[in-house]
């Protein structure tokens, strides 16, 4: 869809489509794809006017046509607004079910780590780009899956997850400090699934969940669409606020704190040891249990200080994957906790999937033993510090402050003008963006900005990002 | 386990065990594994003591271990039983998450799926045994994803699932008579992954669901603990109960109605067409979804009717798989719905796991375009037709009655005694069976079990299963 604005950001007459219609269809898909959420609010008819080079009745056809397909609806003296609930078409019924109200950011953000890309590279994205991750071994991996014994792969595999794979992240964890036997590892399909499964068997519905706020959205999202509270506690760059932590636990008496510790999504920012530890003697006081989701770990050094690592997985429910190193196409994910979470686990695994995929998961163990991945993990940290410090000079240059210190995959940058606009505007010159927006539970405007250091590195962005924060 | 039991019926003094240990040990394992359930009740201590060849006062002993263990209780006049839950070990803390109480049975019957087999075949199991399989269809298609484009794997992939099998599912749908586009249809890991997404996107705690009575417990399980109230219909060798169906509906005002309306499990019964317009009458009538779960498809001829073809998915929903045909690791499944619904299930999906496993969805639509898969099934019903008649009879040679004519996989049989203590016997003997308590939302006696046609036409099992029902 970018790669549409992108490549005719002029409209032209189309055989039987007028101008309207060309420009309301732009903004349809726009709308369909979620890379407009809902709430977001269209430009003025005279930006959209000058931007698309048509004239103001042009544009107000085609928000009109919008409009009646139930797309948008405007706010008198306001504009144009995306409707927050797309009418529901499938069922016939007078009482179809009630969707599930998510917030409204994390489908924007999770269709658009799926859009096919422009020929640009997207400052946006949430992975490293595919030119970074490495081919070749996974084919080599599945080449040997295609020629060993088929016979492993013909019945249920272990409800726990492959042996061998579990037997590799065990000595994996060990690199980080973590004690954990091959018995305490269920495997998922991605960290996401894990978190899931880890919720939906600690959680009922009402219960009160701390989270980091900026975070991550889909966590977000689906703990709202579960029903749960979320007490958002803010991040800064050692970890999270502690005495906001403590009022909340103290009036909310939280069940879960589910946190990225190590890399922190969008800061970049991990937790010190010293913040590790009030945080377990906060949960302990409080008595809620700790979700340390290490999405990053791959691109953070062994020695980070882990929660898991000093609370030895008692109170401490470890969750990784493979999306951010390996592919995000391979979908292979774990969880590490006490033995006795681990079964409530395994079920709640067997329940919602029967299991996971067996032969990729055994592929990743041959990886995994034989040193593969640890190799190419160091290659990609080796490029990622060489992109970084590019990306911050650029980022600097062109105005942006760094809220906080530049490390690993993402940026948190302050831009200085609000970034959902900007993000529209950038978008339609191809460049897909995650404005600060997308990583708080609550829509709000905000001048900040992840970018992501493996895909920022071309002067043309941060030139554009500065004259249209400019013109803002 | 069952191996064990088989190998030594006979307990023998070990370095530094008791017998009584020895015995207590067994059972240990046994609970732990589910193969003895919640709520179920260990053999007499005279029974117990002369099967296993040990004095009273031993069982005795064996028994109050385990009692001191916490897995099983005491009930004056009745015997010991397992518990119903076990105690929660995993964190230190005072206010432990509280386990969601699980059907007895459905993690019994899940667990015992991922056995390891003892030598014998298992009469119990729910898919085809490793043997009847195709492993170098499997092995082909894996060594066609490793020496292919290693680029598509580097990305995430589509939300919706892989393309290519998108399209193949389509013109599969079309064999069956149910037209879907491939923008209609969202692939899962696995058929119960695509009715967990379902539930999960449809109902909220608390709604009311029509299910088949017996059914699959796994989907008792998962609706019950995700909060919704099961409405059971005696399911008939034609259908649902249809007066029983109306009633529930007027009663209760159900969302959805959960059913394999083709080779139902563990009936092996069909949806005749008349029943199916009747179903989906009553579900226009009370306004309510069907979700139709086609798991043996494959094992079915294409033109039973099914609700998808007569409905033209406006109010139905379907749901395959493919672990009945391919392998229960391979873990691809899908679902297709009207196009508005499928948008939902899809958001849900990816708030869950972030998508699904690209490789082995790419190298399964490979097997389904070049008809390799549907000539495997042909020469597997061709088989499995022939195993039929075997077991047919030599079940009736055994004095046992098929409560629905023998179709398909499954055969449903009274055998004329309690089948769960049964079951226990038989397991004792290494043969592991699925008595007809796992098919039914509560706790109750029942002389029915099922057979898995596949896996059952050892006569010495049938022999051994009249004596020990005769005995009982």
């Amino acid at each position: 869809m970018a790669a549409t604005m992108d490549e005719s950001p002029v409209l032209a007459r189309a055989a039987g489509e007028t101008l309207a219609e060309q420009l309301a269809a732009r903004f349809t898909e726009r709308i369909t794809q979620r890379l407009l959420a809902p709430g977001a609010r269209l430009p003025s008819v005279r930006d959209c006017a000058r931007r698309h080079r048509v004239s103001a009745s042009t544009v107000v056809g085609a928000y009109e046509r919008l409009q009646a397909r139930g797309l948008v609806e405007a706010r008198p003296q306001r504009g144009f607004f995306v409707r927050e609930t797309q009418p529901a078409r499938a069922l016939p019924a007078s009482r179809a079910a009630a969707p599930m109200p998510l917030p409204v950011d994390a489908t924007a953000l999770i269709r658009s780590m799926f859009q096919a890309q422009s020929g640009r590279p997207a400052p946006g994205m949430g992975t490293l780009p595919q030119e970074w991750l490495d081919g070749e071994l996974l084919q080599r991996a599945l080449r040997r899956l295609g020629s060993g014994d088929a016979g492993a792969w013909l019945r249920y595999g272990e409800p726990a997850g492959d042996a061998a794979l579990r037997e590799a992240l065990a000595q994996r964890l060990a690199d980080l400090g973590i004690a954990a036997s091959p018995a305490q590892i269920m495997t998922s399909i991605g960290a996401t699934h894990g978190l899931d499964i880890v919720s939906r068997t600690l959680l009922r519905p009402g219960d009160a969940v701390l989270v980091d706020e900026p975070g991550w959205s889909v966590e977000f999202a689906r703990l709202t669409a579960a029903g749960m509270r979320l007490l958002p506690v803010p991040r800064g760059a050692d970890g999270p606020d502690l005495a906001a932590m403590e009022a909340l636990a103290r009036e909310h008496r939280p069940r879960l704190y589910v946190t990225v510790s190590v890399l922190h999504n969008p800061t970049g920012s991990s937790l010190t040891a010293a913040a590790a530890h009030q945080v377990l003697r906060l949960a302990e006081a409080h008595d809620f249990v700790v979700v340390e989701d290490d999405t990053y770990a791959w691109l953070a050094p062994a020695h980070a200080p882990r929660l898991a690592q000093l609370d030895g997985l008692r109170r401490t429910v470890y969750v990784s994957g493979f999306s951010k190193i390996l592919t995000p196409q391979w979908r292979v994910g774990f969880v590490a906790a006490a033995p006795a979470l681990v079964e409530r686990f395994i079920d709640t695994k067997l329940l919602g999937s029967l299991g996971t995929p067996g032969p990729l998961e055994h592929a990743l163990a041959w990886c995994l033993s034989q040193g593969l991945l640890r190799r190419h993990a160091e290659r990609i940290v080796a490029r990622l510090d060489g992109a970084r410090a590019r990306v911050v000079r650029l980022a600097e240059d062109a105005g942006c402050r760094f809220v906080t210190p530049p490390q690993g995959l993402f940026g948190w940058i302050d831009v200085g003008a609000d970034t959902e606009r900007l993000a529209q505007n950038l978008l339609d010159e191809g460049w897909l963006t995650a404005p600060g927006l997308l990583f708080h539970p609550t829509r709000r405007p905000t001048t900040l900005m992840r970018v992501n250091f493996a895909t920022s590195s071309e002067p043309g962005f941060w030139r554009r990002l500065r004259e249209l924060a400019d013109a803002a």
